[in-house]
C-alpha cells in the first residue's frame, strides 16, 4: 500500500548570527514546528488545501492565512508540487510552536516542514523529488509569503539542518558549514513583535567601509572558528558592527541581556534574525542553560514576559515521522 | 662559537584575495626578499644599520633610504630588537627581488625577511625570542613606514606563510587558514607603478549596504571553500564588488587580463594587493601557467611590459639559510 501521509519536522532557526548579516543561519533541534502532508487524489492535481491550524500553548495564530497561496506553508508545497508536476493534490495540517515575528524563524520553520513533507510524499509515490539543498527554493517562495522578499537564511537551515552559509543568491548557493560539537545555543524570546519589515527599515542603505571591513573580518573569522572548532576565535567573531547597533533599541533590556549572558560564560550574544529574540552561543549545554537563566533574570526588571529555549544545533537533515 | 649571522627569505604576497579586502593575504613560493642580520657588538644595543641593499635584474631602488627608521627592513628590526631588549645591535643586508608599488607586498617581503632572520639571531644567542605570530607586529612597524598605516595582510602572510585572516586589528588577531593541496598561483606584474596612497584614494568613505552583504557573503565562502579544499566554491567565491571596481582602471588591460585568466581556466582572477599586479587562482601548476601566459598574452596590445610568476602557496613558515 503506498503511503498516503507524512509528518516532517522543521526547526527554529537562527539568522544572520551576529556577524553574518543575511548569509549565515542556523538551526536549533527545538523548538520547531510540524507538517502533515496528506495526498488527495479527490482536488486538482499539485493544488494544496490547508485544514488545520494548531500550535502550543499560547502561541497565537491571528492573521495566518488558510488559503494556500497566502500561507508560508501552502506556497512553498504549491511551488514545490508544480515543479514535481504532481499528479495529485495535497491537504496539510500545521503545527505551529512559535508565533511570528519572534526572530526565530517561525514562518521559515512551517514552510520547510512542508517541502520537506510533501518531498517526502512524492518520493513515496514514486514522483519527481528533490534533495533537501534543491527544496530550499521551494521553501523561499512560501518565506516570500510572509515577508515580501525571497531570503533563504532561516529556511534554508530549517530544511537542510546545521550551519547554512549562503554565499549568494544568482543563483542561490547554500554552503553546509560543519557543526562544532560543543556549541549550544540559548534563545530568550521576549514576547512582543518586532516586525521584520520595521527591523529592515532600521538599516541604513549604505555603511562606512570601515565598518564593512569589520563586519566581514568577524565573519571570515566566524566561519574559520566554526570550521577549526575553535571556541575561543568563535567567541571573538561574534560581534556585529552593522546591525545590532541600530536595531537593539527595538529590544527592551537588549544590552542588559547581553552583558548578563556574556558575564554567564557565553561565546557571544546578539539578536536572533531581525529580533526580538536574543541568541547567545556557548560550548557546553551548562553554559547555554546559565547564558539563558542570566538573560531572563535581565529581562525581568523590563516586565516583558518571556520564553527560554536552550538547544543543540540540530546537526542532521529533514526529520520526518 | 655563537653565530653571528642569519639569513632570511620571506616571500611575495598577494593581499586583498578579491573578496578578502583588507583582511586577507597569501604567501607565494617565489618571488621574494632575503635579509642578512648580523651581529654587531661595536654599535649601540638594540640599534640597526644598513650596510647593503641590492637586487634581482631590473630591480630598481631609488628612493628606497638606507637609515633604519625610515627603512622598512631596518624600521622593523629596530622594533624587534628594542621589545627583546637586545645587547647588541644588527647590520643589515637586503636582497630586494621585487620594486616597490607593485602590488605584490614588495615592502612587507623585506619587513618580514629582517624580522625572521633578527628573531633567528636573538634565539642563537639566547636572548628573548618570539612566535612567527608575535613577530606580526614588527613586520607592521616596517610595513608603517613604507605606507602610512600599520597593517598585516601582507607581512602577515610573508612571515607566516600560507594563508591569513586578519580577523581584528583591536589586539591583532591573525588565524591560519589551511592552504588547499593543488592550489597554485599565477601572477603578472606589468612594469608600471602604482602608489598604495593612489589606489587607497579611488576607495569610497561609503558603500551600499547589498555591495557589503555580497562581499562578505563571497569571503565567508572562500574561507569555507579553502576549509573545505572546494575548488568550485573557492572560483565562485573569488568575486570583489568593492575594491576591483574602482582599481581596475589604474591597471592598463586589467579586464582583458582577467578574461584571457578565466577563458584559460583560473578559479578567479583579481587585482593582487593595491595593483598593478594582477593574480589568479587555479587548482594546478599547469592551468597556473596557462593562465600567466594568456594574462600576458592579453596585455601585449597596451605596450606595457611585465614580468610572470607561477608558484604554489608557501605553506611552510619562515625560511632561513
Amino acid at each position: 500500500m503506498t503511503p498516503k501521509q507524512v509528518t516532517a519536522f522543521a526547526p527554529a532557526t537562527v539568522a544572520n548570527v551576529a556577524c553574518g548579516f543575511d548569509v549565515l543561519g542556523f538551526a536549533l533541534e527545538a523548538p520547531g514546528d510540524e507538517v502533515t502532508a496528506r495526498l488527495r487524489a479527490d482536488i486538482v492535481a499539485a493544488s494544496v488545501i490547508i485544514t488545520s491550524l494548531s500550535g502550543g500553548e499560547g502561541i497565537e495564530f491571528d492573521g495566518i492565512p488558510l488559503d494556500a497561496e497566502h500561507n508560508t506553508a501552502g506556497k512553498a508545497a504549491l511551488s514545490l508540487l508544480q515543479a514535481a508536476n504532481a499528479p495529485f493534490g495535497v491537504e496539510l495540517k500545521i503545527r505551529k510552536m512559535m508565533p511570528a515575528g519572534s526572530g526565530m524563524g517561525s514562518s521559515a520553520a512551517s514552510a520547510g516542514a512542508a517541502v520537506v513533507a510533501v518531498n517526502e510524499l512524492l518520493r513515496l509515490n514514486g514522483i519527481r523529488h528533490f534533495t533537501p539543498m534543491d527544496l530550499i527554493p521551494h521553501g523561499m517562495e512560501g518565506e516570500a509569503v510572509a515577508s515580501g522578499s525571497k531570503h533563504a537564511d532561516n529556511v534554508g537551515p530549517a530544511i537542510t539542518g546545521g550551519i547554512l552559509l549562503l554565499r549568494g543568491y544568482n543563483p542561490l548557493d547554500a554552503v553546509e558549514i560543519p557543526v562544532p560539537k560543543r556549541l549550544h545555543c540559548a534563545v530568550v524570546r521576549p514576547h512582543i513583535e518586532v516586525a521584520t519589515s520595521m527591523a529592515r527599515s532600521l538599516m541604513p542603505k549604505e555603511i562606512p567601509l570601515k565598518t564593512a571591513i569589520m563586519q566581514w573580518g568577524n565573519l571570515a573569522g566566524l566561519i574559520a572558528g566554526l570550521m577549526k572548532e575553535d571556541y575561543a576565535l568563535i567567541g571573538r567573531s561574534l560581534n556585529d558592527v552593522v546591525a545590532e547597533p541600530v536595531r537593539a533599541q527595538l529590544i527592551p533590556g537588549f544590552h542588559d541581556m547581553k552583558r548578563a549572558a556574556m558575564a554567564a560564560g557565553a561565546l557571544g550574544c546578539s539578536i536572533s534574525g531581525s529580533g526580538p529574540s536574543v541568541f547567545a552561543l556557548t560550548d557546553s549545554l551548562e553554559a547555554a542553560q546559565k547564558a539563558a537563566s542570566a538573560m531572563e533574570a535581565a529581562l525581568r526588571p523590563y516586565n516583558v514576559d518571556c520564553t527560554e529555549y536552550v538547544s543543540k544545533l540540530w546537526g542532521t537533515g529533514p526529520k520526518l515521522f
